[in-house]
């Protein structure tokens, strides 16, 4: 079967294919409100008509929550499972978009034709560019060049609560060679990444106390122990002078980065003075022997999320208070292992702790980081399929936040996953104004047609 | 004129003297509270009607908030001011009283009787104590033993806004040679105290800025300075491992407590066991070469009073904050100046500032601390006539707190004070259930009586 008809297919229907997309965004499918609840259900039926258009065996599968949508196409060649979400985030403050969130257009720009609306770059936009690339193969070909399977979730946006136990359940109809994930973005502005690392998430909560009740800073100020320094003094202590963090056996497990990854690191022309600049910054903290992007996106690290403690109003109150409080994150690499980190944090700071104090833990998440095996065939074959479609070559990047998805689907379904995206940094996701460029909806379409070709010829 | 008389004729008297205190504490004289305005007004008048009843010139001074009381006895000797306040603490929360706040009743107690009500110890039972002791000296011998000037405050609970313009504007008036204030406690049950050192304070609120927003820890953090770190750090140096304050000449103007007063502190068997025990602890923190007492009554001393920055909430928000706060206060004793510690604290922070972060400031309060001459000699005739009415000797003692009151009659009058009260540390003042032993009223107003009889003597 050859690719050339099918891209030239894609091109002719581009309009067609964005009036269907706008139609999906119509659907209000707040998954997180309960007042959108029939709207979650009507994106689903949506979805499976719409698969079942383009010879899909769809169906909408019920969960306690919201419906996934699951559809299985028998062709021949290696079996990929796309993952997509058909949920959306909800669109407060209204009053600062500048239309309906959910009457979706075609706006110029000053950068291009966007498709505006809520969704319609998270993710509906970019579940679609895999939808249309099917109905491209099966229009010009009456079949499609893989085995494949589509996973739609509803709950994306609403924290995923019924997403392990439907996997775990639907586990063997649901695995197969390898996972594709569209919910990612490009690097800057032109070129495609494939996400391989993902770091994983370690959350703790902390609470110190020293005397049993607040008390007069006055009366107690100077012989009774304050929390609020003892907890100043252990967040202090987490990391040296060097930036590194000193939670003993920390970075067990933490890999270099491999030279190849690296180079293609150095040619992205990563800029840490832009990036920071954006946020009034300019100078990168963290670690002194590394860059902003490895720091980002292959090294640990460790932040203050929250603090509080004591009188925290308008004004002064000499209190010294018995209890202050910290969230504590890390971000986790390669083999760290969430839970001893856990452990040894909790021994670490345990043991910081001054006379009368005591020391109180609340564990939040505890989520490994996800480094995709690309050796498995399917990444270089997506890799140069990706670099035929845009101007330039296609990388292997990190991502510094968790996308839970691509890590359960190594753990409960044994897959590697490749998340390829094409949302770019302006796109408002989750915001007002969200938006997704054209010309992503039509390059994604053609690169998922590109990547289905070039996976079915290691068949 | 002779003391004995007098003072059987306040043993005689007590009941009647009881009953007149009720009355005052039936007034709900609560100064913060708009509702209770007209009743301050009645508070006012009732002491002016009172004072003149027993030959004072009494009269109710407007201020723009509630007005003082005012009143002169032009006797011999030396002249004396003396300052209490007539309004009183919000009685929330009110469900936990065992009865009304303002119905006020003598009340049997497994430690003997109290009077049970709001204001009963602070501060109208206390200055009750010199009005009955003025009122006995009266009708023993028709004459006061001094020149006596009354100055009754009316917004002591709230701030005193009026306070130090009424004392500018009234200073001939208020002026004396030496000022009384009843507003303090007893030394543990039964020990009379003049308090002679009060420390300073000096506040200092502190906002530390890295990004100009809020970030995503996971796109951020490791690059981008995090303002609770900041902070945290610079809380952590503020004290050096022997518990004492870092910044630069803090311990300039911080005296040595003489001997003879050292030596009173040692007698009076203060237990710093005891004192934390009663607060959950057991070690005392701070300076590791000082007692307890030292802490609290003669050396300065560091404490952060709030700390807050991130999210504060549940659960967690993996936020990498813009900005991070803290409230933090400084006790101050002897010639400490709190202009040049504020300056010198801000210098030294502004010093410790990573690159690109930012550093607000903004003060509260600056009050040096009082410390009394005590070689005035109505300390030592007050300390032996507080002796000679006590089961235990008198001791100079320190606060821990700041009274400003007693350093307005230095800086505004050119006078010391004696702080003398017979208030428990159960007293429970601003707080339900607030009570005043019988029998500190009681010897209270004897106090006076012998304080006044040993003050004329020296004329």
């Amino acid at each position: 079967m050859s690719l050339s008809p099918v891209l030239a297919r894609i091109d002719a229907d581009i309009t067609a294919a964005t009036d269907r997309l706008l139609d999906l965004l119509r659907i209000p499918s707040i998954s997180t409100d309960p007042a959108y609840k029939d709207a979650c259900q009507t994106a689903a039926d949506w979805l499976v008509a719409d698969l079942q258009s383009i010879g899909f065996d769809a169906s909408k599968r019920p969960t306690p929550g919201h419906p996934m949508v699951v559809a299985h196409y028998d062709g021949p060649g290696p079996h990929v499972v796309f993952y997509g979400h058909y949920d959306v985030q909800p669109v407060d403050p209204i009053d600062l978009w500048d239309r309906d969130p959910f009457d979706p257009a075609i706006e110029d720009t000053a950068k291009g034709k966007v498709i505006r609306g809520r969704g319609s770059s998270d993710d509906k936009g970019q579940l679609m560019t895999f939808i249309e690339a099917c109905r491209a193969w099966q229009a010009e070909h009456g079949t499609l060049p893989c085995k494949i399977t589509i996973f739609f979730e509803g709950e994306e946006e609403s924290g995923s609560p019924s997403l392990i136990p439907f996997m775990k359940e639907n586990a063997e109809e649901l695995t197969g060679d390898v996972a594709l994930i569209c919910d990612t973005g490009l690097f800057g502005e032109s070129t495609p990444a494939i996400v391989t690392m993902l770091r994983g998430l370690l959350g703790e909560e902390i609470t110190i106390t020293g005397p049993s009740k607040d008390l007069h800073s006055g009366m107690y100020g100077g012989p009774a122990m304050n929390p609020i320094r003892v907890l100043a003094e252990m967040i202090s202590r987490l990391h040296d002078d060097q930036g590194r963090v000193t939670v003993p056996d920390f970075y067990d497990g933490v890999p270099e980065l491999p030279d190849d990854i690296a180079r293609q690191w150095r040619d992205l022309g990563f800029d840490a003075g832009d990036f920071l600049g954006e946020v009034g910054l300019s100078t990168p903290a963290g670690e002194v022997d590394r860059t902003a992007l490895e720091m980002i996106w292959s090294r640990p690290t460790c932040e203050v999320n929250g603090i509080w403690g004591g009188y925290t109003g308008k004004g002064f109150k000499t209190v010294l208070p018995s209890k202050a409080h910290a969230k504590i994150s890390f971000r986790l690499v390669g083999q760290q292992d969430p839970h001893k980190i856990r452990e040894n944090l909790r021994a670490y700071l345990t043991a910081m702790l001054p006379p009368d104090c005591q020391i109180e833990f609340s564990g939040h998440g505890a989520s490994p980081a996800s480094q995709m095996e690309i050796d498995h065939p399917a990444f270089e074959q997506a890799r140069h399929a990706l670099s035929d479609e845009w101007p330039n070559a296609a990388a292997y990047v990190g991502c510094g936040g968790s996308i839970p998805i691509a890590g359960y689907f190594k753990t409960y379904l044994g897959m590697d996953a490749m998340l390829i995206g094409f949302g770019k940094d302006d796109d408002q996701i989750h915001s007002p104004n969200e938006k997704y460029d054209l010309s992503s909806f039509h390059k994604g379409t053609r690169s998922w047609a590109r990547i289905l070709d070039a996976l079915s010829k290691d068949a």
